[in-house]
């Protein structure tokens, strides 16, 4: 029997490597999805149109907005960023488990619409070694990785809406811990309907000797 | 650091291979603790007292009773058996999770007591394999079987009680998924407040340069 797929938003600090984690996630297991957004900011070299994002002028956004076509969404600098509604959708009901890769706010709204999506924070073991990671990378000012450290103290005030929370201090030990817990979501007996139906049905039958 | 263990409640149709389950479980891992039922029952052969059960008689279980020693107790055929308190707390606060395997009145007792409690159903992956598997047995006369569908088809009834729903297809899998369904349960934020509270405390005093 075809499951239908959880909506699972992983948020955590900027640089801690959930990124990467979700990456992996992807090419190791082929039952989930990772959601594209919709923007109105300009492709980046590189980046491809229904892959990165997709891409709209501010027009196509807004009427977007206006249909319900969007989980979620937010202005920064002047650029709309949110969450296709139907890609979500199309991907759940094709038994995919879609990942929303977004910051509280928006996983806050996406849990008003979706009461039923699993929310996930992503943390590094310790502040220290987020420090470490935005340092290492090499490619961020002293400005840039204060202005992170910051926001990450404001972010981690939001922990506790989340379902679960997940350390991740080894890549490959994150993956399987991420794909441990989406695969325990699927185990509520509300997301197993049919089944316990099913079973009570077959049940039945049998005490009654029907079968 | 340590974390405080949970208290996992497994119940299933009888004869659906659950015990085999909780045995290998507690084999292969070595944070599991199976708890010790407390009866009035005579002790059959081979059984240890301590290990089976705790042997004691009908006024010491009495008194236990009165003084809340039991987290749930229930009687049959003429005797008490129950779920002592003090080994489940003991286990638990040396960072063991412990498991009970009860049927689903008890289970429903425990999850009052300890609304924090994880309530484990384990299913077989039809009506068809539970009969083939308490036939299977040869031990069992077909008014016992009968009797046992009979039960379950009752028990059927009540699974939307649980938590999380697995089914025993392959001993092998369903061994790995308690696991991993319990290192899941581990990972909710009421349940690693020391974990948050100090990484808020760490990105503050990064943030404000203390360190």
């Amino acid at each position: 029997m075809k499951h239908k797929g959880i909506l699972i938003v992983v948020s955590g600090f900027s640089g801690a490597g959930k990124g990467t984690v979700m990456k992996e996630l992807i090419n190791r297991y082929p039952n989930y999805a990772l959601s594209v957004s919709m923007t109105t900011r300009k492709p980046r070299e590189g980046e491809k149109d229904g892959v990165s994002y997709f891409f709209v002028d501010k027009a196509k956004f807004e009427d977007t907005i206006v249909a319900e076509g969007l989980i979620e969404y937010a202005q920064y600098c002047e650029n709309y960023y949110g969450t296709p509604r139907a890609y979500v959708e199309e991907q759940m009901d094709a038994g995919k488990d879609v990942i929303l890769e977004i910051e509280i706010q928006g996983a806050l709204k996406v849990k008003e619409k979706f009461p039923d999506a699993l929310l996930v924070f992503i943390m590094p073991p310790s502040a220290q070694e987020l420090k470490r990671r935005l340092t290492a990378r090499g490619t961020e000012t002293q400005e840039v990785i204060d202005a992170r450290m910051a926001r990450a103290a404001e972010e981690a005030e939001g922990i506790e809406a989340y379902d679960l929370l997940i350390v991740d201090d080894d890549l490959e030990e994150c993956v399987e811990h991420m794909h441990s817990v989406i695969s325990a979501a699927h185990c509520r007996p509300d997301r197993n309907k049919a089944m316990i139906e099913n079973m009570r049905k077959e049940l039945n039958a049998l005490v009654k000797g029907e079968k």
